[in-house]
């Protein structure tokens, strides 16, 4: 399946290294990554899904496909800025939020109106159905597996 | 000044005589309120506004600015659905959220994210600077009028 | 009624003269001008609109409404680039084209989508049913009147 | 390289052929097809470029992914309604346009506004620079291989 991964684009190493992880897990079981083609979150989770040999597709706000980080392997340019948040979420059938601040917290909006299972790890702290706090970037994984 | 009223679609009689009285207090001090444009807090909202005679601005999601309530004085259609919301907090300088679900959710993070200023009332809990949970309509015209 | 004008952000004086005084007539005859908000033809067809005390709605490009030239009564900011030429034209019971090259082509070919009347001026040679080519601003207006 | 593919939903049996042979063609020359995801000539030239096993993106511009015909390998859902045609050229290096009505005349709009050089098939007749009016198949790979 599909699974988006939605964070910050400026992170610390430990978080690089928890979004890389969530990558590879999802590559190794599979599954295709769809982020928004940045750097931070964006590019760790592109980088993890691409040791593993998975698809990574990278929707970005410019109206340049080249915005992309080099691990995203179908970048999709948008040209419509924060719009293109809504299609990141749009086009998994669940999400991991990693992080992040205020643009991650609108694509936790936009994940769970569109009625996506959520997992977070380390970000906002959400009191709506479909949301679930974990722990590790394996329960993430299970946890979208299963619910989606 | 504009300021953008964000909230939920379905919502109970106490909430709407919130929503109407912060529509009421915005209107009476001269400010023109920006929504969604449809019904719940958005509907509430620009009733508040209209009985102080004062603009309300309703930017739908849909093709048809026939859908706007009869209380938007300038509706506005996208034809973009959900990302609407993000013009909806972009068209304000402050942003009041009242209530509301995931969509609001959404809002509020596109809004801290074009770095608006954001009182909260009833709304979802929000750590990130620049939110302000407060307790009254008046509290919440105070605050966005201070702060933008 | 509210009539969408579209055309360059570049023309030259007699264009120029020309856009203003479709404004104008669309004021004395008590409609509402939409628009991209910016400058040329844009700006043109609001300044003659305001000559007549008329509303003008500027939906701009770009994240701020600040863009929106200076006869824009109601700017709306969307942040999506291009594809706010959608809005412009959506917003519009009908639709007054003059001169203008590839941007107003894009709004040409959504007007007659969304099935708006088209009335052009020294603009592109449309051969879609709902398109009339017209040789002065009273005929255009005349067009959309009549059409809309 | 990626082409842009734009067209009509619903066109007759000899445009179908024709597209098809273009989605042949590009696939045979290893490019990537990009278009707008849905039927008539948008499934014509996928099923094209899958004969030759070339990748097919295909924006689609509801909020299901699932709504892409079966020849798009890599769906994109947007949701965004006919705002989606400016990313369906923006993805491209260059377009192909072959038949169409108004849908399509807002594609080529938007390609030439993004300085994507256009080969036109029975298309719109287009006086504006970077378009050329062709007449094979062959021709029309021809000219965005040279243009692109």
């Amino acid at each position: 399946m599909r699974v988006s991964v939605i964070g910050g684009s400026s992170i610390d190493d430990e978080t690089y290294r928890q979004a890389r992880e969530v990558g590879r897990l999802l590559g190794a079981r599979g599954h295709t990554v769809v982020c928004g083609g940045l750097g931070g979150t964006m590019e760790a989770v592109c980088k993890g899904a691409r040791d593993e040999g998975a698809e990574t597709i990278g929707i970005v706000p410019t109206e340049r496909r080249d915005d992309a980080n080099e691990w995203v392997t179908t970048p999709i340019a948008t040209g419509v800025g924060n719009a293109r948040n809504v299609m990141v979420v749009l086009n998994g059938d669940a999400v991991i939020a990693i992080d992040g601040a205020a643009g991650t917290l609108s694509e936790l909006g936009h994940a769970l109106d569109f009625h996506r299972p959520v997992a977070g790890l380390d970000t906002h702290d959400i009191a709506l159905d479909g949301f679930e706090a974990v722990e590790t970037p394996e329960d993430a994984v299970e946890y979208v597996e299963r619910e989606a």
